[in-house]
């Protein structure tokens, strides 16, 4: 059970941080550096007790690889889609119910953008987190938070910079992102998670 | 002795960045990345002296944990409100007595962000710097300084950003916030560390 | 095979990064912050597997100093050219066919900055990622990373702050650097490669 | 002597980069983000080498401490001096000879600015480097970079943000400061690693 709570507060965080940073007034430039930031803390603060996903792709991702019991994918996924869901409605109190625009993307160079950067991800937090190689490290929470931010960064101006099913909701809720655009993430973050699954065999094949 | 001295330097760095990065001219919208790597710095460079904890929340935060002497709870508090007494005096000093005007928060969306991040803070520092599952760790300052930054790039246009009473004090002499708003920093801090403490105490059963 | 799987994708996602983040609309002056986590995050995930070089250069440099086999050499620099290669087609796609316009570097600054911090890059990987007294530490590919981040601020408007031959490969098809200029950086690079080797040499005589 | 090498190569490439991103055309305000950045490096590069003091305060600090051999210090700080003067000779070349101002700072603010910051530097090194409860960390140089980046970000207007005698002299150099101000530096940086120092010896009392 405990788990399930910690799911739901790094991911009420993570999602809160992604509207009140993104909303006008927002921080502009510099939102990359708050979202991957409140990543990286919450895998330290609650890496220990659920292993931190916060992302139903990376839930599929390490599902996969053989790190996540099965019984826990559902239970994972609807905390994570209910932390965002309230960190939404809390986002637009927080900014008294702000006017907000949608984005506009153009497909395919959307779900390219997507698949490409929750592929990184994915396979970044298979390969810090999960590898037996680099077990015990100190970095993998600054690695995964790293990854957003570059993600943000490079591919923010095509597809808004998601590379999360939770995070697709709580913006569609906010208004950020338009409810008809909601399966480009689904699809394309999802898909990234399982290729990086799949990837993560190829390139480690002697961890099992 | 020595633990109140390092909560003093460690408060007065923090509480003098906190005034020099805000005040005009200041670091703009980087203001926030300056804060939160003094935090990191300073709890980097005391935490083996006295913990390190620099904010009346935490000390609370750490108290209910467990992990902080009943004797020092009061001297601590009173190191870092002397220690953000002096920075204040000291910045007023060094910016040359200046024109300050403070902010006009709203209640309610200020109280509430400041108990929510006050909350992710010390529920960050007792899990990465008081559990046992992550005892030995080298990541602990810059994840505590991190949560100060994502916060005051997330909520700092709502209340300031300051989820700290020693911090709170400090800006209230420096001009930054006005007398009668101080009730909100206090209440929701400390508020937020009491919070944070029972809810590691239910996520972590088996951590005494 | 793996080895040159894992030199492909860090290669990839840096050269990538590079071009979104740099063909306008960008990120501006941030720019480096990506790039320098770029290649910090592919270096933790890649590290483990292929030694997470993904640049010529440094390549040369650890094999002059004697962690690279000699067969190896010429596959990684292959892999990280074919990465440099689709990662500028992809840009290009992403972008939607930008236009681009070419720097116009002075030739000898540009050689001495692209000296400079190609050595440093490679005296850093040398004492990070391959000293016997640094052996074990977590830090290797944060400071990797922060080296380019340095680099592409102090000379990027000297030199566009290139600092690798697969990164110079890759902006030059997508039109940020003009085809008669990229020997400023090939040779600048392997030389930066080279003396760096041999300055680690000197400098570690009882490291072999 | 391969230890004075180390500290002209970690000297040399901080003091080129502080004067690449300040001399205009530079990086703005991002420029304590890459001075920062560069010291973190260079620590970590030179460390296990040196100590990697990179300036001739900490070598003071570090010796009253007793970490540091009395025959080391004047090369150390031959060697600091001798790069910073390399440095501003190269920086002026990459930057085409260019017109430069000098800050025009007051006095007694910018002698306690230089001193406050240029303790908290040294007494950082000194738990962070030096301290018996430390050793062993991975995390020394990122946290004593970072404080060279505060201390730019917060008494970078006053001051220039200096904190090492070796950057005085280079930058006077440059023509960022004139040569009737340098005393400021001198003075108020090495007292501000001998008060280090002692303080240091006061709260770590069984730390010989």
């Amino acid at each position: 059970m405990v788990k399930y709570i910690a799911e739901f507060i790094g991911t009420f965080f993570l999602v809160l941080t992604v509207g009140m940073v993104v909303i006008e007034p927002g921080v502009g430039t510099l939102a990359p550096l708050a979202i991957g930031s409140i990543l990286a803390i919450m895998i330290y603060a609650g890496g220990h007790i659920s292993g931190a996903h916060y992302n139903p792709a990376v839930t599929l991702a390490v599902w996969i690889r053989g790190k996540c019991d099965t019984k826990d994918v559902v239970l994972y996924i609807v905390a994570q889609i209910a932390a965002g869901i309230a960190a939404a409605c809390l986002t637009l109190f927080l900014k008294s119910n702000p006017t907000v625009s949608a984005m506009t993307p153009n497909v395919l160079p959307a779900l390219l953008a997507e698949f490409l950067f929750t592929f990184a991800l994915c396979f970044v937090v298979l390969n810090v987190a999960t590898a037996k190689s680099t077990e015990g490290n100190s970095y993998f929470g600054l690695v995964i938070g790293l990854t957003v931010l570059v993600g943000a960064f490079a591919v923010g101006g095509i597809s808004g910079g998601v590379f999360n099913p939770a995070v697709a909701i709580g913006i569609t809720l906010m208004g950020l992102s338009a409810a008809q655009d909601i399966w480009i993430f689904l699809v394309a973050n999802l898909l990234g998670g399982v290729v990086a699954a799949v990837t993560f065999k190829i390139v480690n094949p002697s961890d099992e």
